[in-house]
């Protein structure tokens, strides 16, 4: 059975504004022009990485408020997340600020998760302009989920490279600015994989679950969209989830891609690609922004998808639990 | 300023159901008589306690939706969030249920966090029917924030208890049940607290500025409350709260409580009482909703308050960013 897990919005909530900040390494990757600010150095005048990452979701909120136009006493809700421990740089960054604060937690899912409940928000008429934000940081989300930066590690080829970086928009039904057309919530999909170097493997399946229940409750096909992105699958998953794809009749062409993979160039040895919550966040409110606003895209299916483990949860042997929350942006 | 936090539900969605499973330890305390199941030990049949965790929000869920006469395929969402570093609790037991998954985090203000989503997409006509559920575990809690277990730690006096249990309810605008009728999203509010064992004294500033916008937005006062019940404030921060409020020239009064400062008796030696996300969560889902269904209590203003720090922010000097949602429920 397929469950109804698609809100078509009727209203169409526009993203009146969106900002992408990055680190230098990101910089120099296959987006490097599309970006609003590239940072000198990956600690952004902080003494810590943690700060810095916290800096960034603070400069990425203040810089697209100012792009949308808008001043901060506009903003009803601002709706953030990221893969720190309790979500420390969403939270600690909404303390800058004097919006309400809708924490949420949805691994590298996080920039899809909270558009859906803020376009949602914007779509019911509970709210006029959401700042929607995350982000991640190569050097805090290392030496939290793998190992100390310190240790110089080798990483296994299957590995991906997290992103130093930001992406915020807001929501709104004034103004002007592609529109969110539908949202799809994802439920938690684990196939068994247990191996932590290896998330593309874990997350496809999820992709494949909200691709096939979005295609199903949508009646749309690959073809009705110009783009089809997925968050941080990588070069390995996103070739897993073509092939899962292929298995249920389904062909994802030319049109599809994944931020992961094209993120870097190759000479830049991240192997598998990109990854991290800033991954499909700065690549969402840069480069797929302006095609959209452009018109060269009409129609994205975007649907990033997080990997929900802990160290805790794989300390104590389980499997990697996943999820993919999708929404439809139109020009 | 006083800014808009409010959102006037319209068609004020009904708790169809609730459910609470608490540890032996919260079994013995004043809301013994009040909750679906007491765990006979800590461990409820698992090999460690975050699985044990796990296996209580399970528990509630299943429960719950029992409770609600439904079937597991009426329910349209899950939203959840627990204290583990990347909800783990809330994600793994999401993937025992085949229901799109919210991931929230608002530390101990979870509760309020998703009733207030879930009561949106309700009152939006985007869901039918909304599992909200969280839950903690004094062992898994006790060791990750603070002291490995084996440690004995002495507890200062202004420490509190973290409850081993889990709540959850259903949400839905068939059936009976008490209705929520307004959602006020708090903003994140830090005084400069540092004191990791005073959690009452950091979170009472932000109940004090939700409370504030509350009555400002809503125009109502105490007195309009049968109850006015915080989370997790414990001895100590109810009674800084009452100081706040009334220096504001509002007087909290008998109706006035805080479910960690009531949750155990005396002799049960928590100090300061009750907290972790489990705290409201249980006392909301037996308690206050059975005093609701029977008229005692009319109309419940419930606004539990979440400390949104990490170790690694205590670890790097950063005070205690807070925040407060409410939510107002009508019998």
């Amino acid at each position: 059975m397929q469950r109804e897990q698609t809100f078509k919005l009727k209203k169409k909530p526009k993203i009146i504004g969106s900002y992408s900040i990055v680190g230098p390494k990101e910089g120099n990757g296959n987006f490097g022009d599309y970006f609003d600010y590239v940072m000198k150095n990956d600690c952004f005048g902080e003494d810590t990485f943690e700060k810095a990452e916290r800096k960034m979701l603070e400069t990425a909120i203040t810089g697209v408020i100012q792009k949308a136009k808008l001043q901060p006493r506009d903003v009803d809700m601002m709706i953030a997340g990221d893969l720190l421990n309790q979500i420390i740089s969403s939270s600690y960054a909404a303390r800058a600020f004097q919006f309400p604060f809708l924490g949420v937690y949805g691994a590298c899912s996080t920039m899809a998760e909270s558009i859906a409940v803020g376009a949602v928000l914007v779509d019911g008429g509970y709210c006029d302009n959401i700042v929607c934000c995350t982000g991640s940081h190569f050097s805090t989300a290392e030496r939290q989920y793998r190992f100390p930066l310190e240790l110089g590690n080798q990483r296994p080829p299957t590995s991906q490279w997290t992103i130093t970086g930001a992406g915020a928009c807001v929501l709104s039904l004034a103004g002007e600015g592609p529109r969110v057309s539908m949202v799809t919530f994802g439920k938690v999909v684990d196939w068994g994989v247990k191996d932590v170097n290896d998330m593309g493997a874990a997350m496809a399946p999820a992709a494949r679950d909200t691709l096939l229940s979005h295609f199903h409750n949508t009646k749309t096909t690959p073809e009705d969209y110009d783009l089809i992105v997925t968050g941080d699958l990588g070069k390995l998953g996103s070739e897993i989830l073509i092939d899962l794809m292929e298995d249920e009749g389904i062909t994802l062409g030319v049109n599809y891609g994944d931020c992961g993979q094209m993120y870097f160039r190759h000479d830049q040895k991240t192997l598998c690609g990109g990854s991290g919550a800033g991954c499909c966040a700065t690549v969402f409110n840069s480069y797929i922004m302006a095609k959209l606003r452009d018109g060269q895209y009409k129609k994205v299916l975007f649907l990033p998808t997080g990997a929900l483990l802990s160290t805790t949860s794989t300390q104590q042997g389980d499997s990697i639990p996943c999820v993919c929350h999708a929404i439809v942006v139109e020009s």
